[in-house]
């Protein structure tokens, strides 16, 4: 296998394929089969959705995959954002279709006409749903797992409010929604609202979460739309005002793609394999049990019954009695980024211990098998805790402060610089860099506790406030900074 | 709303919609939208088909939508049952595509080039995975919600065995798995082995389970395919066999669609809308309290504490409390089919009891508040003891032994005729009755307890064993008998 220092693109092609996550020899470039560890790991970052989803009072629902041409061309800004980029279909049998039907690459044009029936008066709203779909892309650059593919697993959420300052609010929720998800996923990332020139066609604006890769290039992982009435003037999504009349209702979308899950492989992982963190582990801990020929007597017996109380105590835990070597199953645990090794052999069994270690850095510990519950616990917080901090430290400690766009263009991973706010002057910073601007850094006050954890947000480096410096473009003097970076 | 007895087309048109299942006004004729209640019903059948799948070793996959037509035209029978009725995708963005893309009307064109790489030892075998996704038919007769739509959700397990004994033990398990799913939903049905003609394109033999829905009308709600070699030959899956020597593999699938949902909808359900199996249904039971003016104190704190015992004993408990009357509750929840109404009035409360109240006959007990929990499973059994119960009346009361193909015809519900076992005779017999030959009848030896209470099976009338007669197209006598029935 690839290191992951010397080559990271062929270390991530390999690691998919070795962990087992997916097969990449589909015969369709960008379509990937899912295989049963790969999925597991992605219907448990659904579930985390899922939850957050609860809490804040979305319902799940389901659209259909086909939207009509019509629909589809109703709003201007989605038709020239998307409609180099669409699959078609044309032909139902032998037949042309009367109305081509694109295949959806996000669901504004399918879920919106429904929208306009569903909100009649102002007791409808909020209405907030979401859905968790496959959307394609017919993507004709270079393909790569998670990252860049031409079908995407994606959550989207979709609401509808009687005002800007209610759907302001949502956009509050769902930031909080991020931090706790990705608190979860032990990844940092930092926040930006997206130039107008590269926010989602139709959107009145974009904040979106980028997370800092080892190539010290950023990925963007999700993304929090305002669409004020953008979208429900030409969908007609009007309700009747508690003071009577009609008015247009404000929209916001919220939408996480699979590629979340390509930053926990590329963020997290090494040169033994991926590192899962433990919320999103299919198994959170492995047991093998160490045996010697002649001396396996209830070892394995013993590995089942530690294995049943720490379920009952609520962790993920599987048994590795397959006929293999140990060290062959230390590897393929490894790889698979099981985040805790219990070791059990016939020693240990006698003595009433088992040998815990942490996949991150190899730290054994010698536990009594009657503390197991509680030791295996501190192991998983602790570990989780390393993968954050080391992800942290490398988002943190890779934002910098230049000053010209020509030290921007030097500059590895995110460099912060000053801008006038003039779009001009935002693509001429661009062309010199050969970079993306991400936007201007945002902070946001997260209720405490929730997100402690994510110091990344403390870091002054990702916020906005109290910049003073000149727009790297024009010189003029100004308080605003933007973050410039290689992207995926 | 209409009649289910007096117009029942029109009667399952409307509950779908009022009990908010599912929206028809999507602008694409046969293709809905998944309400939220809907979906929660929906999702709820695809995890007890999980938990069927994790019991047996399958494990769970995803693969793409969309088939090459180059893989899709390598099984000839494929092409013939689904060439006329698929979507091709011919488009991407401005471009044409070099090869047209199919999407998926089932998914053996999409799995096998892949089961060819993974299959290459006898250790790899059996292979056993499925998924749960939407397919789509270009479907140009009349389309109806669940039963005959253009975006179908569909679960599909797909196997491969060392040779056709392994084969026919998976469907063996297979048939294990619909019927512990059917009894948890409380529907009763009949095997049968379809004949040659009608089985599923590429298959060795077909065996369907057939509900029977207020109409007389069967409705196909299971199938379970053995492939035999058909499909390994052209997808090249081959394995080293023990002895040495490459093998071809024997296959499997086995497919549940919503239509499943669709049979629960119109079997279980009266003219005051749904009544959901407890195994299923988002809320097994609904506490209303009963608020009088001046009288509530105390009312709604009681049915949150009994909601949170009723939820700690694990049961699905939801507390109305919304600003509406009684009445208008009560009516909501039967529309939706809650199987038990919880009442809490202050004189209840000062008593310590609830009322509790069968959505299926309206029986109403008093419970005393201490044994709430016990009282509510009772309910729930005897609910859905209830529901399996008529179902089954309705079926077995519907099978009727007829000696010739015109009795056959003038017959409601299944006639059981004799049949020669020649294609000409069964195709006479289908064009004399107007009917569908269902095929042969089969009894399975399924495990005690498993299915103790699927009466159905334990009804000779639906079983093939014993029976002597003479073909009631050629009058040959035969001990083989056929059902014979309008379908959906």
């Amino acid at each position: 296998m690839a290191k992951k220092q010397e080559n990271f693109s062929e270390w991530y092609n390999d690691i998919i394929e070795k962990a087992d996550l997916i097969d990449k020899r589909y015969p369709i470039k960008g379509m990937d089969v899912w295989r049963p560890y790969g999925l597991s790991v992605m219907h448990a970052i659904d579930d985390l959705i899922r939850e957050g989803m609860r809490r804040t009072g979305h319902q799940e629902v389901e659209f259909p995959l086909l939207i009509p041409q019509s629909e589809f061309n109703k709003e201007a800004d989605q038709i020239k954002g998307f409609g180099g980029e669409v699959y078609w279909v044309t032909k139902g049998g032998e037949n042309d279709l009367d109305i081509p039907l694109v295949v959806r690459p996000t669901s504004e044009t399918a879920m919106y006409p429904m929208f306009s029936l569903w909100v009649r008066s102002h007791k409808d709203l909020p209405l907030k749903i979401f859905q968790i779909v496959s959307v394609f892309r017919y993507e004709t650059k270079q393909t790569r797992s998670f990252l860049r593919v031409r079908q995407i697993h994606f959550f989207e959420a979709h609401t509808a409010h009687a005002d800007y300052e209610d759907a302001e609010r949502q956009i509050h929720e769902d930031l909080e929604l991020t931090a706790a998800l990705c608190e979860r996923l032990c990844l940092p990332y930092a926040l930006h609202k997206r130039p107008d020139w590269d926010k989602f066609p139709g959107a009145h604006y974009t904040v979106a979460a980028d997370a800092m890769l080892p190539e010290l290039k950023t990925l963007q992982i999700g993304t929090h739309h305002h669409y004020k009435d953008n979208f429900a003037k030409p969908y007609d999504i009007k309700y009747e005002a508690p003071t009577g009349g009609h008015v247009y209702a404000h929209q916001t979308t919220y939408g996480i793609s699979e590629r979340i899950l390509g930053a926990v492989v590329a963020v997290h992982g090494d040169d033994k394999g991926l590192m899962l963190p433990p919320a999103v582990a299919p198994h959170q801990a492995v047991i093998v049990p160490i045996l010697f020929k002649g001396k396996e007597a209830g070892v394995v017996d013993g590995a089942n019954a530690l294995a049943q109380r720490l379920r009952a105590a609520g962790w993920r835990v599987h048994v590795d009695a397959r006929d293999e070597t140990a060290g062959f199953k230390f590897n393929d645990w490894e790889m698979r980024g099981v985040p805790v090794r219990i070791e059990l052999g016939p020693r240990d069994l006698e003595k009433q211990v088992c040998v815990m270690v942490r996949r991150d850095n190899g730290e054994k510990r010698t536990v009594p098998l009657a503390e197991a519950e509680r030791a295996l616990g501190e192991s998983l917080d602790q570990y989780a805790r390393g993968l954050l901090q080391r992800a942290t430290d490398t988002l943190t400690q890779n934002v910098r402060d230049v000053k010209t766009a020509a030290e921007a263009k030097g500059a590895t991973g995110i460099a912060r610089v000053g801008w006038c706010g003039a779009e001009a002057c935002g693509l001429d910073i661009q062309a010199v860099t050969e970079k993306t601007l991400l936007g201007v850094p945002i902070d946001v006050a997260f209720p405490t506790g929730a997100v402690a954890a994510l110091a990344a947000h403390g870091s002054p480096a990702l916020q906005g406030k109290g910049y003073h410096g000149v727009c790297a473009s024009c010189g003029k003097a100004t308080t605003t900074p933007v973050h410039v970076a290689k992207t995926y």
